[in-house]
């Protein structure tokens, strides 16, 4: 029996095959029965893909009721036409529901650099708008992916005074991961009732918490996108900054978007295992940031964790060329609790229980600059030769 | 029969195996008749090892007579004890010498973090001084190969008021390749007489053209170093920055490091072809190099022209992410003269033009950010396979 997707109160969706990739679900379709407030955050990268543009307006203006979404085309690099395109598949959304264009985002993940093929998305949406209803989620996660192994979802329900709250979370990503957002595009589904402004700020520091820790292959995309819809349908009492529910909805919506992140980096392209970098001790936290990152996107370390070994100096190796402080003679590093490294030299563990300890399915590299009180972590994969085997194709 | 290596007037050279690797060459000497005037560039990683930190001694000091290196233990993170091996190193080659131990080199390049087995060193250092000759240079860098497929050697000689000054190198290095030096070695050495501060200035400018322009895959290593020894045996007269021929001296250095550096690339592990990528129109030269550096090293693009794919959405994508200012609307791409990208958008070259041109042995990525006169090249080599393969193992 296939699994399901429980949505909020007053959500539907629909995952369909428009004929843009052979066989496969490529469009989905995500409807609020009401106008509901609208966080989003984009990718960080100066070239961004047409619906992103788009996306942009759609979030500065007050409410929206849909997303529409297609796989097998990025629709990025296309200039004006690119941009036509995606206001056009907004307005077909749009159409469909009375409503105006800038009250649908579109997502497009895929190749760049060729035109939408407008007569595909045109029947599309005419399928997504047949086949729409609350038990669609599952179908509209299949419909996001692209070389995903797996549909992303989550699904959390929390009580607010009685009132059942739920977040849902529907994500695709594997290549192109990196922290500051990715091929990335996660949906975030709730029927809390939230004030705007307390929407986005939630957003925007979960991501931070979330999927902004993650790297695969530390490329960042031109279309990453997390989009958060709240229809208030759950009939909670307004949340704000202030009032007493904020902390509970906020970890929770934490939880939702950390869930999904990590679903990404364990399905990154050819990744077996997710392998946890902390740095502490670091001049200041940025530093600690640069390190971690340095460590979790050298291809010299995520090979050498595909072959189950410590190799501890190709660790010290990254954090030296890091933009971080670093003094050789105060690096601890550790495996878990195994220790690898004491004032920049082997601690003198055997070297099979420092096998032992990479060989897990999921392990944390903690690093200690012993410097100062910065402290960050990042969350990235191995790197097999199934990564080149899919990016070569 | 076995290529030779003509090393300059008054070098000599060895290259035997000391049992530090299996049944391979692991370590070289060469050596000078008399003092040679000296000038290194090293690693910037902030973790250096032990005999870079001895080399930066030696460097300082006036005049050397000797290199002594071994493959298979880089002798990097080893804290005191590693000081203390990498100068007793040097002080075993300067007793055969009869000279002080800071008028000798030390390199190591191989795995980090394991202590120098100073047995093997010290019987090695027997054998290297019963073995270097004159015609030892190709043992010498058969020594210096790790994961090298082919051991790398230039000689070039020029004419300077009917004196022969030769020029020869020496280098070794596959992975950890990056702009500003890897697990990389170089040996450049000549009969040349030339003054001191000019010397260094030529190695420095000549690494920033060569060795400092390569990258196989981003990382820099702790052990990296190229050592100039100019033993002035040609009887030139002493070339100045101010002698007239200082330029042909600069640019036979520069060649004769630039070809060291293709050598090495075209050896990256795991590659089969080189691609350079130039930059021309950037807002500045620092930002031309930050956007060839982010093509050059982004895995998309590396797996993408393994398949032999144009794919010139990874490039834009690539330096969007970069720290250059990019406008997407003024991004002129082309693969040699075959234009892919124009004004940011596809540049209407059939498909299979396109192929053909990155299918080519070696070709250029051309991009004209349009902005204003920065520009930056960077070699790199595409990424296969072998490379994972190469590095789990």
């Amino acid at each position: 029996m296939k699994k399901s997707l429980p949505l909020p109160k007053g959500f539907s969706a629909a995952g369909i095959s428009a004929g843009i990739k052979k066989k496969k679900k490529d469009m989905a379709l995500i409807v609020s029965d009401v106008s509901a407030e609208t966080a989003a955050v984009f990718t960080t990268n100066q070239i961004k893909a047409s619906p992103v543009k788009w996306d942009l307006k759609v979030v500065e203006h007050d409410g929206a009721r849909a997303i529409v979404m297609n796989s097998g085309n990025a629709n990025a690099c296309n200039g004006e036409q690119g941009m036509a395109d995606a206001e056009a598949m907004a307005a077909l959304a749009a159409g469909k529901l009375g409503i105006p264009p800038l009250d649908v985002f579109v997502c497009s993940t895929g190749t760049i650099g060729k035109p939408l093929p407008m007569d595909k998305i045109a029947g599309g949406i005419e399928l997504l708008f047949d086949a729409v209803s609350p038990d669609g989620g599952m179908d509209a996660a299949e419909a996001m992916m692209t070389t995903d192994l797996v549909s992303k979802t989550v699904t959390v329900e929390i009580d607010l005074d009685g009132k059942p709250v739920r977040i849902t979370g529907l994500a695709k990503g594997s290549g192109m991961i990196e922290p500051n957002m990715a091929t990335m595009l996660a949906f975030i589904l709730t029927d809390a009732a939230i004030e705007k402004h307390t929407l986005q700020c939630a957003l925007r520091v979960a991501a931070d918490m979330s999927f902004n820790r993650i790297t695969v292959d530390g490329d960042r995309s031109t279309n990453d996108t997390v989009i958060c819809l709240a229809n208030g349908q759950a009939g909670n009492e307004l949340i704000t900054q202030s009032s007493k529910h904020w902390k509970l909805f906020f970890q929770t919506l934490e939880k939702v978007m950390f869930d999904l992140a990590m679903m990404i980096v364990k399905d990154g392209e050819g990744a077996t295992r997710v392998i946890t970098v902390k740095v502490t001790g670091a001049a200041s936290g940025g530093e600690a940031e640069e390190a971690a990152r340095a460590v979790a996107n050298s291809m010299l370390n995520k090979t050498a964790w595909a072959g189950k070994r410590p190799n501890w100096g190709r660790i010290m190796d990254a954090i030296g060329y890091s933009y971080a402080q670093v003094q050789e003679n105060k690096v601890d590093i550790d495996y878990d609790d195994v220790p690898a490294v004491r004032k920049g030299m082997a601690a003198g563990t055997p070297e099979e229980e420092l096998v032992a300890a990479v060989s897990k399915e999921a392990f944390t590299i903690n690093i200690n600059l012993n410097l100062g009180g910065g402290s960050s972590v990042v969350y990235t994969c191995n790197f097999t030769e199934d990564y080149v085997r899919i990016n070569v194709e």
